[in-house]
């Protein structure tokens, strides 16, 4: 099985270049399952239903999300409704929308997780935990065929630390968040593929995908400023394929890295 | 003139890795400076004089480092004597040592400062205010033929907000501390080669460098452990190899990674 | 029912502060349990059995901890077998030691809860659920006389905002942590006595108990420096007694500060 | 000299009971100068020329704020124009408006001082040594009859690290930003006055200021919700009086608290 995924699209760049590139794709790479961390997706802040069926339409199985999962009010009211796209599992009880589904296509069933780290974020449920728990359920080679866990976290000693804590017990622990991939994809000593962040789909030509000046001047002059707002040139998409044997564990991880500024891959 | 960096040093398993690799790097690479992060050679922990004058042996120009500089507090009495080891600039006033030093080497002169973020990590100096005053001192193309800055953060939103602060003025803005390489390396509009994070020299299989186990528990089981180790398989040495033009400014980037579990560049 | 509470013991000059007045407070305010914060009654760094002892034969009912829980190791061994250290509710299962209990004293019966606030603190599991999980077991006013919640935070907006999610279901919910007493003590809406903070028993003429000078050093030098002791001047004792009616919510609120330095009450 | 010191104005409830009880006030406590950190005034978010000018027609000498600064962005361009506002000193170069002044009235001469701490808080820069910059500027006894510092910060070993600091060089240093009164009012060993935190003017049946039902949501549920706004019944003043000897140290100090819910005094 082959499991494509892309981390953080960041506005009108991410979603441009992701939707022009996914045909091409999907014939290259041949993708089992399509997952896609969204949490910027709208203007940088959230993410519309609108956004998610077009990105559906595109092919994408499974949209994530983050920190940012309601800077779009509306999605509070409309996720229960869409399977299709994930919050973090350790938000409170209650919380609306679901934190992992398992997705079926061509006879296959992927098993998609989003997880939130507490580390220098919001201090949400045990990550580590609740991740157990909602494995507990799921038997990987047996009742899901791939098990794919999005880390959406800022310190990489934590998403390290979640990735070989899950080592052996899930197809691939992918983090998101930074906004850069990261060169260290890799498969862990018991068979789980790992990447500390996949990298956003935006344009690199800004900072983690936001226009460059407003994002440096808060930074230097601590002032309230101007909205930060995404910035618009050519995005690059980053993400990672991974293959699977039958057990469900992996076979293989590369980058895929394409579109202007980054080196290709 | 040729600008080898690499991340941060974790441990024997880096220093050995990065000693056994110097001379085929400096003969494939022919860099002009060879300047490395050090802040983890010591057991994981600071670094001391003899590792330092090691490493010196070996071909490095400079060593900089970050929050773990004075984790071996013998170098706080030693740092003043050795030119060739710089902790951040940002520390208050009276902080024994020097952030930035000019090396001069085969008639070049490259400036190197290293410096430390704040988000998430200890309140220093402003790093954008304390690089700027550093820079005031120098011209690049002038005085001197490079300028490379190793900011030493955590957050990559700061370390990008300084890269494009600084775009233009310097040679090459380059991240340390997530121990993770960054697949981003690019030059930015003004002529500044940058990197998120160089990655570590260190065993990848590991949490940034540590052994996994007990670091794991840290976040699993909230209570005292053992100390922390670094981790000692073979190492991986990670970096990145910078070619500055007479204005010294960037020409290229390309990322150096050399060893088990990653893929090589 | 009478309830005296003392915020964290720091050291030596907290120890005997307390255990010398304990005798006359307990003629003069009669009350019916004492309930301590204890975590840096050991050298200002977590509890030992020995003091906790000398405590108990002092009268004292019940030792609360906090974030400084483990900074003596022997207790983590020797806590399970002793009910009447309580630490954190809210650490991981399987965590040594109980966070919740109930002690019966004249025919009375007192629930106590040790929780820690998340805000600027290590992320522990949520204290909102975990108390309430705890309170489901037990009814004010029928099953236990009285509920005492020891909330060790750090931002006063989290400890009041647990004040009002138990206000009517607790009789009494008192901050520890900042070593400073708060002149906030005042009697909720519904019922449930509450007080920001305790304050510290130990020498006022310190930073936080702790001797000033180095302790200033480490905010104005930013270098590792002698560790942190206790300051050994005369000890101050901070707390509050609580009365409670016979449906186990709050009559009076009143502060109790003895020593030198500051405002008696 | 007589300084009144009031801490954080949260919205009407706080405004309107400290101008209704300022008349009285004066004629009791003869204060010098009055003197209140106003930075959650307007609204519960920052403050405004307009209310600014209501509270200086009702007496007080000078306002202070904090990190709420720039919630009303107006204030941003009327601060330069009004030195009876203070912002805190250790923001960057450039700010708008002035983060001390020294303010004369029946001749004498008070200089005050705004700063933040940075525990816990955004990273301005050193609060230790950019006052100490700006008490060399002046002499204490000398140049200026009393110098009052309001450190707006969160953590107490910050406040009292910086109250022992400055201990013998000022006549006050009193905290802000928790709104909760702190009993720990004393007078340092060489001669400064001290007090943790003066508490907030507000409606103390709350959740620092604002309503208690949308606060606590926010803990508990961890989405967005409604904006918090304050609450608005009766509110409470509070702060401290200190008195100052010809040389500018501290005689004495005393808490000032009046209004509902708390312990008067
Ligand atoms: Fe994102
Ligand atoms: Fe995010
Ligand atoms: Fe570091
Ligand atoms: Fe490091
Ligand atoms: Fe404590
Ligand atoms: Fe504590
Ligand atoms: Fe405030
Ligand atoms: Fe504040």
């Amino acid at each position: 099985m082959r499991v494509l995924f892309f981390g953080d699209i960041v506005g009108r760049a991410g979603r441009d270049a992701l939707m022009a590139r996914l045909p091409g794709l999907m014939t290259e790479l041949q993708p089992d399952f399509i997952v896609v961390n969204a949490e910027n997706a709208a203007g940088g802040f959230g993410l519309t239903q609108e956004i998610a069926s077009d990105l559906f339409k595109a092919g994408v199985d499974c949209l994530t999300l983050g920190n940012h999962s309601w800077d779009q009010r509306t999605l509070l009211t409309q996720i229960d409704a869409e399977p299709r796209i994930l919050r973090p599992i350790n938000y409170p009880p209650g919380t609306p929308g679901r934190g992992a589904q398992v997705y079926t296509k061509g006879g296959k069933k992927l098993l998609v997780v989003n997880v939130m780290g507490r580390l220098f974020m919001d201090p949400l449920d045990d990550p580590f935990r609740t991740v157990d728990a909602e494995l507990a359920k799921h038997r990987l080679g047996g009742s899901v065929d791939g098990i794919l866990i999005d880390v959406h976290a800022e310190a990489s000693s934590e998403k390290m630390a979640l990735g070989y804590h899950l080592d052996g017990r899930v197809s691939f622990v992918v983090g998101t968040h930074t906004h850069v991939p990261s060169a260290d994809g890799r498969i862990l000593p018991k068979g789980t593929a790992y990447q500390t962040d996949a990298g956003m789909c935006g344009d690199y030509n800004s900072i983690i995908g936001m226009k460059a000046e407003p994002a440096v001047a808060r930074f230097v002059r601590k002032l309230p400023g101007e909205r930060l707002t995404p910035a618009e040139g050519d995005g690059t998409i980053c993400g990672a394929l991974v293959t699977l044997g039958a057990n469900g564990l992996a076979e293989s991880i590369r980058p895929v890295r394409r579109g202007p500024g980054l080196l290709e891959a």
